[in-house]
């Protein structure tokens, strides 16, 4: 059976790369359309009227179907190509892993990231001028709370949601790596987390995301860098 | 196999009605255990690190599982008691289900939920006054859109997500049932979405929610009312 499989994505959007990374990890092709989801493309929303990416097309021989929504697409992919499994195999594993994609698309997002893409990328892209300190302070002082959280669970634990990778890792790997591109991860200060992301950094999956590069958006010097 | 099951909620949260939702078509017993999720209880932190409302704690012969995040326990559920299936059955319509929960748990709750409920709820419980009339109007705006978006969705459905009810629609109404305890859902405006309504306010799954109450705050007149 061939599908042929589109991605419409923000390069530097977590919840698009969280999806290509289940994409790389599960090996499955896909042709990328990166798009100006701030323009709010027409060809954007009439495939998703929430207009956010990710977008994923997968047109096969049964028919063409749009999947929108990150969560959404992420839970199709789990049961279309369930090997690799991404969400563990008893429900304690799940629970857990699901437990933390929520944490970090929510919480995360509210206290930390939300912050600083808003002041160090969806500003400039945008074209709304510099960012603003005190919104830039709470962001990092969110994210330093969320670090010395998952350095407590990874110090325990081989991955974020116990012995697998799973989802949650993609999770926070997506938000952080995003948060790394502009350079405003403290690793020093967390060793685990600094451990596990070099960890995820050195996969395959991982790869085409440290290649991305924005015009006008300039990465941190050590951005790509494996060994950071 | 007996599973004593404990779910750990805020009445009023739209989260923690999702689950009071799936919990009760799916006709599984349990206690109920409200809790002031505002005053970050103990015995909350202690079962979920994010302190957020619901958690369903099932202890059975096979040990004990806290399940914590709202999508985190209706992904469990719809799991271990997968009848009835509140997610659809091919792989098209739980796509479109899932596109929808997200919607309400993040695109609605950002642009009209967490505005209102923050004004008219939030702020009473936390004692921090009188609500703001320009945040109001915001959120009674996105409400309005959002009110409009379902509207045309379901003069040409049944229910939400297609044919079959499903955790897409628990997830709108549990949103909006709070929002009409505050008396704020504009339903003369939007014909099928109250015909929507009417259906669900009269499943015995939904009987708990209007019987809800809470101190110092009195539901609109109508809100238990099946023929408002």
């Amino acid at each position: 059976m061939s599908v042929e499989r589109t991605l419409h994505h923000f390069p530097l959007d977590p919840a698009s790369r969280q999806v290509r990374l289940a994409l790389g990890e599960k090996r499955l092709p896909f042709a990328d359309n990166p798009v100006r989801y701030w323009e709010r493309p027409k060809a954007l929303t009439e495939l998703n009227p929430s207009g956010l990416t990710p977008v994923l097309v997968e047109a096969g021989e049964g028919g063409t179907l749009a999947l929108c929504e990150s969560r959404a697409v992420l839970d199709y992919l789990e049961e279309a190509y369930p090997d690799p499994a991404l969400l563990g195999a008893d429900p304690a594993e799940r629970a857990e892993a699901r437990r933390l994609l929520q944490w970090f698309d929510r919480k995360f997002e509210f206290e930390a990231g939300g912050f600083i893409l808003h002041e160090k990328m969806e500003k400039r892209l945008l074209g709304l001028g510099a960012p603003e300190l005190a919104n830039l302070r709470q962001g990092r002082e969110g994210l330093k709370s969320h670090l010395y959280y998952m350095d407590g669970l990874l110090q325990g634990r081989e991955w974020l949601a116990g012995r697998r990778l799973s989802l949650a890792d993609f999770a926070a790997a997506a938000h952080l790596s995003v948060i790394d591109y502009f350079g405003d991860v403290p690793w020093k200060d967390f060793a685990a987390v600094k451990t596990w992301y070099m960890k995820l950094k050195s996969r395959p999956a991982f790869r085409p995301l440290l290649q991305d590069r924005w015009p006008g958006l300039t990465p941190a010097r050590h951005y790509d860098d494996l060994d950071f």
